[in-house]
């Protein structure tokens, strides 16, 4: 729009009505605004990003969320991009999003894959955006379940989100999808790759990647291995064990049998009631989630926290300090004021 | 002490001084009443207390803290006696605390247990203190580890804690002991009972209860199954999954084994230095989840969050208000003032 060689004019602002209607018409200008709206951390900015979500929220149930995890290495871009063109081939719209809170410093690993992805990328039904940069994991997935739910009112029909996995981004990942699916990779001869700490009971699908060529048998095996060691696992009730399948990204070949039984799957839910419930249960999560994670961010910017936390922490660890003591003096320090029991007490 | 038929005489109440004496020196009559001292829920019995565990922190490492989970039926109080008097006929001292939730509303499921180990109560060489009535899941868990540590000065060698298994109660068992123990029952034919949400990553010895007579090889098929399961999912570092035990608590068989195992375990983790680290991690992740815990607590309990945050579920749960622009309400009333983004907008 801006004529060569002079800077770029600053854009006028879109007012709510403006971005409501672009959003819900699907204009990916307006969309592409509206996303970097949600992410700014103006305050200005995300007033009227509630307002714009709060108008939004009618038309976010019918995409389909599905969350989308694994290790460095395990192929989530190539994995991402083929089941991205797969969707796209048979008529849906889809949208990926990254909820990965390293992306700040690293530069961001999803940028890159969105070079990577060049055919899924080149699709106009298809739409890529990078993981909202730096932030606190908290903050981040949040911004990223906020992007999510304006990429359902623009009517995205599948929104695919990724996490490298780590720590607690796995656990809020799912906590905003339909579906979690864990990548992993062949092991070497009979050993698996651990399932990660608390994965389990996250995952809906486990899928072995690379089950091509010499690792066509390994994969299989692997396969065997997860699904006996997840069903003894679940108990009585297999069917609510995890499904376990294999795929070749790269080549291509079990990605829409994948797709087959994450559809599937939400049509039981949906059919059963349970998607309804499912989404409602983690919204509410999600407020108590929030009021946690931002209580918890105002305690450790606090500057009278700040000032004796290093200090209270060394007592902790040097068994001078039971930890429930410090605990309260940090309150204390938050709140300005004295938190029982500590009346009267000298420190 | 107190005459028939008079009522009792107010106790004097303790100084600090003779409180850490009567601990230290291992007299039972002082160790009840600091145990209650503990769980008083006056600031000024909080107050003594704390400087009461500050003076005892230096003398509680010696103590082995094992945790041990199961559900109901699964045969806990019988497998406690059983190790109890296990560790007290081999020269040990013992005390059996637990994290029971429910206990302030139920009547207490270990005040029952306490009737039934009969045989272990009557030992002088152990101790059983019941779950600390009523209170948030949080605060029992908190009373819970400062008796753990009060108990530990006060000269026992081994700390069994006994914990219901019901949501977040094992993780803060887990999080407070050394050794983390999960008993099971053998299911019937080749079905398993679900190893529960989020044990897996919690547990260091997964033991079969009540392999005897008919249930023995059910036991140890189970115990097989559990094996390859928590083995394949460990992944390459097959050492660092649980080890899977079977035994019978009734009829005495296998718990000296178990103990053999945690033992042995402990022992390499004070070789490897692990155990001070673990324990040190731990008090960094108990300080600042106290400090959550409390938050949390007042966030609930305050009167203006209160007086809003049903109709704010309802709008969230309706559709009307995404949870991010809820949690900002309900921080608004805690802090009784604006928090932003709210500036200008009207609700």
């Amino acid at each position: 729009m801006s004529a060569a060689g002079s800077p770029a004019p600053r854009r006028r602002e879109l007012t709510l009505d403006e971005y409501e209607a672009g959003v819900r018409g699907g204009k990916m200008a307006v969309l592409a605004r509206a996303l970097t709206l949600v992410e700014s951390s103006l305050p200005r900015h995300q007033l009227l990003a509630e307002q714009l979500l709060t108008r939004l929220l009618p038309w976010t149930e019918r995409a389909m969320r599905v969350g989308i995890s694994g290790a460095p290495g395990a192929g989530k871009s190539t994995f991402i991009e083929a089941l991205g063109l797969h969707l796209v081939q048979s008529g849906r719209r889809v949208a990926v999003l990254a909820v990965d809170p390293s992306s700040g410093v690293s530069g961001g690993s999803i940028l890159g894959d969105k070079t990577r992805m060049t055919a899924l990328s080149a699709s106009p039904a298809a739409y890529i955006r990078p993981s909202p940069s730096a932030g606190t994991l908290g903050g981040v997935a949040r911004k990223t379940r906020e992007c999510m739910l304006v990429c359902a009112a623009a009517g995205y029909d599948v929104v695919l989100i990724e996490t490298v996995g780590v720590g607690q981004s796995e656990t809020m990942v799912a906590d905003m999808t339909d579906c979690f699916l864990a990548l992993m990779l062949p092991g070497a001869g009979d050993e698996l790759q651990g399932i990660k700490r608390g994965l389990l009971e996250l995952v809906d699908i486990v899928a072995v990647n690379k089950a091509d060529g010499d690792n066509r048998l390994a994969a299989k095996l692997a396969a065997t291995q997860y699904r006996t060691a997840l069903e003894s696992l679940a108990g009585r009730s297999r069917d609510q064990a995890p499904v376990v399948l294999t795929c070749s990204a790269l080549h291509n070949q079990g990605v829409a049998e994948i797709w087959q039984v994450i559809e599937r799957r939400q049509e039981a839910l949906v059919e059963r009631g349970e998607l309804w419930q499912r989404r409602r249960r983690q919204e509410l999560r999600w407020l108590w989630g929030q009021v946690e994670e931002r209580l918890r961010q105002a305690v450790h910017t606090h500057p009278a926290v700040q000032a004796i936390q290093a200090a209270l922490e060394q007592d902790v660890l040097a068994g001078r300090l039971p930890p429930e003591a410090a605990a309260r003096r940090i309150l204390e320090a938050f709140f300005g004021a004295t938190v029982e029991p500590s009346r009267g007490e000298s420190s």
